[in-house]
Parts: structure tokens; sequence; C-alpha cells
């Protein structure tokens, strides 16, 4: 599992993923992509023995200038014909026609992304996976730990954090699902040459193209995508949806950390951070803080500052399928970095979940003590029920409210306010119903419906090996 | 196939779906939800009999008033309350007790969405798959017809009509299977009570939510996903996947449609369409209009008036996903509109899609006609290819850029440039090169490179019944 | 002060806003325009004597029938030019070349949706000015009303809920002075014929659509702005600005009224909105609910159902501007539905903001019990800063965080801590601290900085009269 | 005027603005807000003399370590904490003290991005201001150049290049002053400690405050914004908005240097741009391309990459206004990088922008031409309006209808279907209209109503001072 940060300012937060989207990554890729051209043209028969080898051989990230291809890059208004040359100028004399060959800067762009896409996907799905398996000990573990249910941010029937783990467990596996779909089937080879026709190829277009998918291993579509933008679309997609299943586990966590729920916290290195109870003096490791009080929850807090970038990121690929023609003027380029930043912050995203997850402390006490609290509240419905054959459906109803309503009113006790209150007591009584029987129904335990059920079937789903 | 407007001022431009997603439409989705929970409730044992068959009766969305229903929705924050309420009211004393059993509001909202979706999705579907005949039939019939490719708005080498349909009869046919797979597999229930736990159901929560979902043919999710949004995300990326696709057809076809390239127009009821050219007196059917020498492609242009807004509310969607413990304050409502809104366009942009390739009138002749008045220009690279070998690679290429700067200058003639200059005369046949030779590499037709190929392969995946 | 719902299954929560937004106000919008058009045609001399009142007595909205005009704009792409022949046809035959004369279709919509904002504006305006005065009112009485203050959701140190409230305060002003600066400066005529030039009207150009602005009471921008859509981004982004401004009050009132926390709740009608706890046989109004412990800030989660459409809505616009030459082909389009949502979920959003803040009720108490709650932890930084003078910044810093760390090991009392241990006890008495000293830095009241000069900042600028 | 890229891969495209947004930026904009927080502290008199100088001497970007700030970053949730400490540690003893006293982690961050944004907003304001000067040379030089207007991509009335210009001058013009008021009155220092009440600075917060704003620039308002941000959303709309505006122009741009349209040209460096027509041994300086019929645009291209961006980004900053009590959770953090983008984005834009409006080459006999090959279509209005005086309005319209239609269906030339079909000739003549007239009615100078008197208002208003 990743996590350490790729370098930056901000690497430590937002480039963490055990695979790289920068610079680096981006030529890497671009290279391996002319390398297996070339390969790809030496089997075909149109380059000369050793071509493959030759290019293969040159096409070294350590060997080109970044900072020069990036300026050269504003005369073609991309960096391939730059690379292209630097490249060729690399190669031995015999192999410099093989270089590019065929190609369009586009096809080795596009694939670049592929190649990028599928190293940085590996990194997250084995993020997600660690982080699914530490949701599923969470729900084992707490499948019966009873606490408070909360909608619209109020207390409502309690659940259990076995089940509200299960719902993270789903959610990250259903995302790994989909980005696992991506991975295996909509990467795929951009090999089309200046107009999608591989005319410089003659007819050996088709075959050099299924050579070179081959030689990467990318799916070879129909026909060239250079202006069908849908797989980037559906991994732009794909990355949002974990990010939106990720953010929703930070959110709940940012949630149940407050400081006046404090139902679980944030283990580990990220635990400790102090974030901004910052004084010029402090930051001592183990030293103290100027507010010992808090505990940041480090880890949710930036996964939801990466998460909350993909929608935005997301929309802005998907603004650029609108594509002209053959390649597109402006919609194309503004693709570049959108979806090499997606693929970061959904890697570090993951990256930070599976630490999150695996150090999550939760109190169950704590869960016990906030239910408690509430004083039967949560139960009223519990209760009007079990009196209900009694008393008749409505009357049970109305009793319950009112007892609710004065509970309320003195800080929540609804068995209080139930056997307390003389009338009260008196209906009760005379319906045979019994202090036990309240009792009962002011369990939490005994009202927890399916809680138990559905979290049995989100483990089995995660176990399930057809998944 | 659909298209005639569902009503309100745009309806005829951007409500064009056959199936609805108004008012009428989520009204009549959620009285289905409550009718099914009925009577999955009565096929567990858990109403009387005949429950069902009275809430299914009852709950007929024309004895509702809408208006009455949004304004209470502002006590609950929902619709749903105000729903139950009526609904209940209308039933039979003895069912009663079975409307709304065990639900909560979102149930019943999300639910009906997931129903809506899948008649949306049935009419957008069948939309597509028109769309796509017709580009088949596009791709197929022009399979031979030569054009010019066009990159970065800008002349290149020649392509053919039939490969730029085939192109887009991959993308529609890619972003039908996206839609399909999302309608087969992740349309499903939704049902989990207050918080998740059907707690009031007891034990029987599985059950009964088992047979809602066989009610209604949904499926059905290892647990209640309340605050597990990722199937939205997804049904708003498959969706917004279909609007990339067809935006890029109607962007395409506006600018082919352009006056000065001519190579394509709308035909149809549309195509007569004379938008911006409203003199007071003008718009008698069939009169003359201001400005004759127009024709605007409305039905592209609405096109991209609807596919333009899926990146909004795909951000939308995608940014609600961060909801809070078991019910979300906010996030979820924020839902609503633009689920609703994506459902609509998606469905007005396949219906003016199927429209629109169906009717379009391609031009062939002005095609070649403009491939011609490029000069010769588009083979450059074609006649440098062809005189590499005897000329050699490189003075083979520099012959040919210095005639195609010649005949840029003088308004694009390389055959003159080549074949009247004394000077390049001398050079070609002093390497044994003929007119002849020149000619045959200026024929467009003969550097196509793979587009025939390509061109078939998309249509055999179009046929193929395995997609 | 806007309130009750403008129809519609969502009406009551999303369409709220004292001015419409619906199909009803753009026709009258576009009514309007047509109808100051055919005076100011009048006034220039260019339409006999008597036409401008004709037009404008026929241009009333019952008059039309919207869904046929809808059905109709499919054959033009808008629905203008139908109403442009629905229109004539209602005048007298002097008047019919009048109507429309010299515009083209996108001059009435741009002109209506001018109109539309304005009138939108002016009750967002004043829905936001209640919400100020709300606001001040609460900062006023709340100004030394101490509280916690919270960072990234965990406890820091004290603030004043009139700090809170200066700060929502201060927000909402900024926001309606941005709108305030659009309605006065950026709503702009739009008037230019087919391509911008008011060919048609000659040399009169400039005159009428001088006396256009002036009948319509709209700026009137150096050129027509077609395809110049910077006004359209400076509306939305106000609106946004807006949105953005209430979802953040919304979002801190939601998070203060948690059940956990209740130091604020929402008070009026809304305050007894009960959600998603709608049994079958629950809502009798007064009666009781299934939940009787929720209090759901309906409000505020409407609120937020509003607030959170804004980014997507923007983002739509925004993209929308890249135009092309003298009209555009689906950027124009797609603007229709997003500006009149965006202004329709700003005035929705601002309506309930009124209410919201007008009806809040604060527990100063139970803020203040909150705190206590927290065992001096809070004021941790205080007590330090009040030993360093005696012990050394470094030694009291050490002091307190050792202190700190013991009461959090036992649930928080740093008093205790500090002055029950032994060795602690020494150290500060050799000091010659003292525990008044001590209670005194424990405070909260004593640490609250510049709290009370904000606040008094914040409500001065509020009254200035030059804001 | 800025221009030449500042590295990275895509640096020449991407990252051209005079002024950075990258992490030397970052850190030089946080170490200048600590140093003016010391020369503030000691002029207030709480830190000793010579703290400030101390301060501003150690906080030299290149003392400091970025890829190990940014690891460090990880535990705090933030960069801050560890540059305080880094810089702490080189300051004398005396001083250590003064270091970030009263501030914390977000003050510096966000004074930072004010900081940055500055530095970046006057290097747009030139760029952009050059770009607005070469337009209204192109106003001005081709006040009275006729061209072809166009609508919904299609040809409509004629226009003058004079009026195109005066659109982009006016929309550069107006963005301009929008983002010039941000720089202005919206930049405003962040000051506020752990939770906005400067607590730790007891009385002198203000003081403080109100000396740090003075130190730098920037204004004071009423309270810290730490949860307010509605300055940054409004920064980013005015950034989006000059995307909009120079995306629109870079539209046009790359419409009218479309092969079949050629009326404009790029020229100077980016115009022998060869995008993608790169052979392997292609790009020889000066050398010839395989496709040299092509001269791609690529500044109007890049400058559509970047403004392309700027909607996602601007969603993006406005969907983090929904911030938490006195810090946000995530919603901060997620600001960073969008807004760097944006301003990175918006920089390089207004710089591309700049060189392409300069350098423009504008073809006005090619304009002329293409409107004559129209064959006096575009004149069907003013021919009907000249003929309506002695035919009557209607007759008028039919019998040019009926021309255009003729002339429509054999290749467009209106006067010939006038003047040469006997039956027309013969109601022309009756009615006494001579050739003479009609030719006077199809020259297009003479039917460009406006155009000059809108071109020249927005020179004027370019020109005043007032602006």
């Amino acid at each position: 599992v990743s996590g350490t940060g790729r370098g930056g300012l901000f690497g430590g937060l937002f480039d963490r993923g055990a695979a790289g989207t920068g610079d680096q990554a981006w030529l890497a890729a671009m290279l391996d992509t002319e390398a297996a051209l070339a390969r790809a043209l030496e089997r075909a028969g149109l380059a000369p023995p050793g071509a493959g080898a030759a290019v293969t051989e040159a096409a070294r990230p350590g060997a080109f200038d970044i900072g020069e291809l990036g300026r050269r890059a504003a005369s073609a208004g991309n960096p391939v014909p730059a690379l292209v040359r630097a490249l060729t100028a690399m190669v031995p004399p015999e192999t410099k026609d093989t270089v590019h060959q065929g190609a369009t800067s586009q096809d080795i762009l596009d694939t670049a992304v592929m190649l990028m896409a599928r190293r940085v996907l590996d990194a997250v799905l084995a993020d997600l996976s660690a982080a699914a398996a530490a949701a599923a000990a969470l729900a084992e573990a707490h499948r019966d730990t009873v606490m408070l249910g909360r909608t619209l941010l109020q207390q409502a029937v309690p659940v259990t954090f076995g089940l509200v783990a299960a719902g993270w467990l789903t959610g990250i596996d259903e995302a790994s699902h989909g980005l696992d779909r991506i991975r295996g089937q909509r990467l795929a080879v951009q090999f089309g040459g200046a107009a999608g026709t591989l005319a410089s190829l003659g007819a050996e277009g088709p075959r050099v193209r299924a050579l070179l998918a081959s030689e990467l291993g990318l799916a070879r579509p129909p026909l060239p995508w250079h202006t069908d933008r849908l797989r980037i679309i559906e991994l732009a997609s794909a990355l949002a949806g974990a990010c939106g299943v990720l953010g929703k586990v930070a959110r709940d966590v940012t949630l149940l950390a407050q400081s006046e729920v404090a139902e679980v916290r944030q283990g580990g290195p990220g635990g400790a951070g102090r974030g901004e109870a910052d004084s010029g003096g402090g930051g001592r490791r183990g030293g103290s803080s100027a507010m010992p009080n808090k505990r940041n929850p480090v880890a949710a807090v930036v996964i939801l500052g990466c998460t909350r970038r993909a929608p935005g990121l997301l929309a802005a690929l998907a603004a650029c399928a609108e594509q002209e023609h053959q390649r597109a003027a402006g919609a194309w380029h503004a693709e570049w970095e959108p979806v090499a930043d997606l693929l970061r912050l959904t890697a570090s995203a993951a990256s930070w979940a599976a630490e999150l997850l695996a150090g999550l402390e939760v109190d169950a006490d704590r869960m016990r003590a906030n239910l408690d609290a509430a004083g039967g509240l949560p139960l009223a419905e519990s209760v009007a029920a079990a009196l209900a054959p009694a008393l008749g459906r409505l009357p049970a109803h109305d009793l319950v409210a009112e007892a609710a309503a004065a509970a309320t009113a003195r800080g929540g006790d609804l068995r209080g306010a139930l056997l307390d209150a003389p009338d009260r007591v008196a209906r009760l009584t005379d319906a045979g119903i019994t202090a036990e029987r309240i009792d009962a129904a002011l369990d939490p335990a005994g009202y927890l419906g399916s809680a138990a059920a559905f979290t049995d079937e989100a483990l089995a789903a995660h176990r399930s090996p057809s998944r």
C-alpha cells in the first residue's frame, strides 16, 4: 500500500499514490509508447531488424530534458514533436526512420494517458482493496455494536457500527469493481496517424495497430478514437465514483470524530496531526501543542480535500467530449492536466483511506453512552410498536408521543416520562403492560431490524469470488 | 422513436424524449413504489389480503394535487409525507396501516428515481439504436466517399465520410452499451426505513425488501444505499457519456454544414428551420425568409444545447456523493432536479440525434470538390512517399515541400508546382518519375490507408450480437 | 419577504422566491421586450402612432398558448419566431410590421433574461436584506455569548456566537453588494438584429437601441453582446456567491443543531418539520411523530439542497462563453435553463435563509454547558500564556501540555489536572501562581481576543450607508 | 508582456504567464506573509526591535526544502507548521517567539493566496491590456472591412471585421475591469488566529491585523474570513470571466482560420506551428513539413486548451464555499490547487492572446471574396427592403425569396436570378426598378447598419479614462 508523498509542497497530501502522474510519468509513458511502436513496426516487417530494440534502448526518460521539451511544446501545441526529434537524434541512423513512423502526436499522448492510467489504477485498486479489508474487519468486529443512527444530522433510531462500516465496504467494493472494469476493458491503444486512416502505412495499418496494442497490453478498439472521448469520460467517471465513495467515508469519520460525538478517532501517524494549532514554538515531535484537546482527523480531512476536486475535474473532462472532426482544437489539449489530476487525487484519497480505515479507533462505549444519553427517545417508535397490540395503534402512538414530548422538555428520559407520570402509568397498567415490557422496547439491541442481516450480506458480497 | 416535445416553452427543444421526467413522472413513479410496497407487504403476510390491490388502485397519479403536495413539501423538506397522507386517505380503513409501512421518504424518492430512470433509459436506448442504425447506413453507403480530413480545424490528409460515420457509430454503440449496463445492473430498489435497518419490520425486512425489488423488477443490493450514491454517479456518468458522444456528432454536423463547407446538411422537418431569421411578417410555412441562403442545422444546434448541460449536471451529482451518516442534510435533496434534468436532456439529445442522422443529406460531390479545391496539398505526404524510393526520402521530402510552398503561394496547385517548374521537372525526369506516377500519388482514393478497414470493423462490431 | 412556493412537486422547496423563473416569467419578459421595442420604434418615428400602445396591449401573457409555442420552437430552435407570429396576429393591420422590427430572436431572449434577472434579483435582495437584519440582530444580542470555536470539526478555543453571526452577516452583506452591482450595472439591453449590425434599421439602429434600453430601464453597452457572454457569467457568479454564503450559514446551522451539540435550533413553521419520520399514519398536524426526539432543521437542509446546485450551474454557464461568430450554435441555447435555474434556486435559498435566521433559536446556556463540558481544555493555550511570565514560555507550555494530556485521559478536567497533582501544584506554588490566576485563565470570557471588536466592526459595516 | 513558459512538460503551453503559481510562488508568498507579520508585530510593540528584519532576512525561499516541507505537510494536513518550524530554526533566539505569533496556518495560506493572486493578476492585466490594444488596432484598421456575418455557423448578413474585433475588445476590456476591481478591492489579508478571535494577542489583535494589512498592501475586511469564501469565489469568477472572453476570441480565430474560410491566420512564431504533422524525420526548423497546407492556429488552440479548464475549476471553488464553523474540514484544503491552476491558466491564456492578437493576419480580400462567392444571398434582406417601397412589402419579399430560391438552386447568384429571369425582370421594370437600384442593394457596404457606429463606440469606451 502506498503512502509517503511524491514531492512538491503539497505532495504529502495530494500526491501520495504509489504511481505518479507528474512530468516524469508522462514522459515515461510517451517513451514507452514510442518504443512499443518501433517494436511493432519491426515485428510487422516495416522497420529494420533491431530497430525496436534500438528505440527501446534510447527511450529512457532520464536522457531527456523536460524543461526543454516543455518550452518547445509551444511551437507545436504539444510536446511530442520535440520529443520525437530528441529521440530520433539518439538512435542509430538506420533506425531514425522508424521513430514515430505512422504516428501522430495524439497517438502518443492518448496512449500515454492509457498507460499512465493503468499504472495509477493498479495502485488505486491495491489501496482500495486494503481499505475494503479494513472496512470489512470493522463491519465484522462491530456487527453488534449499537450506536445512534443519524439522519439530517439529527439522532434517529439505533443502528450498528457494523452496518455503517458495511455501507462503507459496499461502496468501496463497488467503486473498485467499476475501476477494475475500466482497467480491463476500456484502456485502449490509440493509433491512427495524421487523420485516423494510418495512410502512411498503406495497407499495413491494422496489423501494426494490433501489434502495438499487443506490445502494450492495451485493448484495440474498432477504429482510432481521436475524437471519440467516451473512454476518457468513463475513466474519469469511475475515478470520480471512487472519490464519491471515499468522500462519504471521510465525511462520516469527521462527523463521528467531532469532540461532542467522539465515537471514532483517527489512529496512526496522522491521528496526532495538529493541523492548525501551530504556535511558532510548537511542533516538537511528541511535544505539547497549544490545543491538546484537539486530535484532528487529518487523514479524513485530506481525503475530503482530494475528493472534493473530483466533480470539477470530471465536468471538465466530460465537457471536452465535443471534439471537432479528426482532431480537436483545444478540447483535446484541455484534457491532459485534468485527467492526470484526477488520477493523482483519487490515488491520494485511496492511499489515505487505506491508512485511515486500518487505524480507525472505534469507541463502542462512547457509542453506547451517546445512545443512553438520548434518554430512550430514539426508541419511541419501538415503544409505540410494543404498546400497539394492547392499546391499539393510534392510542399507543399518542401515548408515546405525549411522553416523548414530556421527556424532551425535561432533558430526555422517555422511560421516566412513561412510568413516573400517574395518568400514563394508569393507562399502561390498565392495558396490562409491565415495566419489563417497556424496558424491552427501550433496549436498542432489540430494535435493530435487519442491521445484522444487511451487514452479513455486505460481508458475503465482499468475499464472493464472483465480484 | 420519440420526438414531438412534452410541453413547456422550451419543451419542443429540451423535453422531447418519449418518457417524461416532470412532476407527473415523479408522482407516477412514487405512487408505483408505494403500490408495490403494499403488494410486497401483502405477499409477506404483513398486510391484510387485498391491501396491495387497494393501494395500487388508489395510487393513480390523476387523483393527486401536485401543487398542494409541493406546498406541503416545505414542512418536511420533501413531498413524500404529504403524498402518504393523501394516499392513506384514499384507501379503505383496513388498508391504511399498510400504506408506506416500514418505509422512509427516501425509500420512496430514491426508488422513484430508479423507476423514472428505467423508463427514460428505455426511450434513450431506442433513440440511440435508431441513431446508430442511421450512422451505420451512412458508414456503409459512404465507405468509399472521399473527403478532406480536418485536424485543429485545418485541412489535413483525406479520409472517407464512411470513416467519419463509423466513428459516430462506434461512439453511439459504446454509449448505448454503457447505458444498457446501468439499466440492467445498477438500477436498484431502495428500502431501508428510518435509518437503514428496517427496524419497524422486525426480522421481516430482508424478505419484504426482496419482494419489493421483485415487484418493481429492480436489483436488490446488499444493503440500503441511502448515503452510498455510487449508482447515481454511475447513472449520471453513462448519461453524460451519451451526451458526449452525441455532442461530437452534432459538432461535426454543424461544422460540415457551414456555408463554406456544405458537405452535409440537415434534412427533414428541422432542416428547414430558420431560427433567427425572423422578421415580424416572416414565418409563413413554406414562405420565404429574409435570409434564404440560410439553412440552419436546428437539430444539431439543439443537440448541443442539450449535451452542453451534461457536464455541469454530472458534476452536481458527483458532488452530492459526500452524504452524512444515514441521511444527508442537503446533498440528497440537491440530487432530485439534476438527475431528472440529465435524464430529460439526454433523452432529448438522443431523440434529436435519431432524427438528424436519419435525415442527414450528404453531398459527396461537394466533398470531392472541396478536396479538389485544395489543389493536391492534402496529398503532399503521399507524393513525397511516392518519390522517396527514386529520390531518397529526404530529397523527396524537400522537393515536395518546395513545390507545396510554391503552390500555397499561388492558391494551391501542387501538381502544377511540380510539373510546370522547369527545375523540378528536370529533377523528376532525371529520377525517372513520370507525370502518371505523380497523378497516382495525388489521387486521394489511393491514400486512404485503413479507412475502409476501420469502417468495416466498426460496422462488424455494430452488427455483432455479442456487444 | 417571499415564501410560500410557486407550484410544482418540489415548488415549496426549490421555487420559493417572490419572483418567478418558469415559463410564465419567460413569456412575460419576452412580451415586455417586444412591447418595449414597439414603443421605442414609435418614439423613433419608425412605427405609426399608436403602434407601441397596440403591441403593448396585445402582449399579455395570458393570451398565448405556452405549449403551442414550445412545440413550434422545435422548427426554429427557439420559441421566439412562433411568439412573434402569434403576437403579430393579434395586433391591428397597420401595426403588424412594427412587431419585432429590426430584432432577432436572440435580442428578445437575451433581453428577457435580463428582465427576469432584475425581477428575481429584487426579490433576492429583499430576502437577503431580511436575512442580514436577522443576522445583525443575532450578532448584537449574542455579542458576548461565549461558545466553543470549532476547527476541522474539533473543539478549539472559545469564540462568541456574536462573532459567528457577524461572520454570516458580513458574508450576506458582501454577497448582496455583489448582486446589487450586477443589478445596477450589468443588466443590459440586447438589440443587434440578425448579425449585430441592426442593418435593417439603416442608420437608426443606435437610436432605437437607446430608446429600447430606456423603455426597459436597462444599461446600454457599447455594442450588442450576442456572443460576448461576460455579463451572464457575472450574473451567475454573483448568484453563486450568494449561494456560497448562504450554504455556509446553513451548514453551520445543521452542525450546531446536531442533537449532540444542540446550540441552535430552527424555530418557526419549518422547525417542526419532521422530514423522514413519516409512518403512514403520522403527519396529523400537531400530532405526534414516530421520532419525537427529532427536530429537523428543514430550512437549513433545503437551503443546502438549493445552494449545492450553484457550482454546477455556474460551470455550465461559464462553459457557454465560447460562442461562435455572431450567434452560437448550441452554447447560447444551453444557457437558458441554467440561468433560470440559478435565479430560482438562489431566490429560494434566500427566502429560506430569511426565515431561518429570523426564527433561529439560540441556546446560550447550552453553548456555555458544552464549553464547560470540555473541562477547560479549550483554554489550555490561555493558561500556558498566563503561566509564561512566571515560568518561562517553554516550561509553562510543557506544564500545561502535561496537565492537558492527563486531563484528556480522565475525561477532561484541566483545572483538576493542574491543581490536584502534587508535583504540578508544587511547581505552580514555587512560581507564585495562585489558583485564582489559573481560574482567571480558564475563564473563556477572558480569552476572546478581538471577538467583540470584530463583531462591532461587522455591525458597523452593515450599518454604514456607504456600503 | 509575458511569454516563454515556466518549465514542466506542458509549461510552454499552460504555464506561460509572467508570474508563477507553482511551489516556489506558494513558498515565497507564505514567507512574505510570515515576514510581514513579524514586522507588524514589531511595529505594534509585540516583538523585540529587529525581529521584523531578522525574520524577513531569514524568509528567503531558497533556504527551504520544498520536498521536505511537502512530506511533513502530511502530519498537520498543510505545509505551514513545518515551514514555521524551519523558519524558526533560522532566526536568532530572541526572535523565535515572534515567528508566526498569533497566527494559524490558515492565516498564512490564505494571505499567501492573496499575494500570489495579486502578482498573477498584475501579469494578466498587462497581457490583457496588450491584447486589448491589439484588438483596438484591428477594430480601427478594419472599421470598414466588409465580411460575412455568420450565425449558427451559417452565413448571414454582412458585418465588418472591425465590428468583430470591437466585440473582442469590449469583452477583454470588461473582463480586465472585473479583474482590476478584484485586485483593488477584494484581495484581503487573513489574520484571525486559531479560531478567528486572535485570542493570543489579547486586545492587540485589530492593531496587528491592520499593520499586517498595511505591510502587505492588502485590504482589511471587518473580520477574518476563514470560512467566508466569497472573495475566493469572486476572484475565481473574474478569472473565469476573462477565460470566457478569451475563449470566444480564440474560437472565432480557429473558425475564421479554417482552410475553407481563411479570413485570418495566426502570424508570429506560433503561426508556423505544425502540431500534429510530425513524421519522425520532420521538424527540422524552417524545414518542410509533411502537410505544408496546414498552418495550425497554435495560439488559439492552446488558449482554448486553457480556457476550457476554467468552468470546472470555478465550480470546484464555488463548491468549497460551504465551510464548517471556524475552519473547514476539507473544503478549504480543496481550494489550494484549483485557485493556483485557475490563476496559471488564465495567465497563460492572456499571454497567448496578447501574442495572437498582436500578430493576427487579416485577409480582407478573402473576406470580400467569400462574401462575393455567396452570390448576393446574404443581401436578400437588403434587396427586399429596397424593393418594398415600389412593390409593397409582401410582394417585394416574395419576389426576392423566389429569386433567392432559384439562385440557391444554381449555386448562388441572386443578381442573375433577379435580372435574367424574364418574368421577374418584367415585374421589376413595371415597378420602375432599375438594375442600378438592385446593384446598390446588393452592395454589402450599404447594408452594414450600425456596424461602424458600434465599432466607434467600443473604441471610445476603450479609450475612455473613466473605465
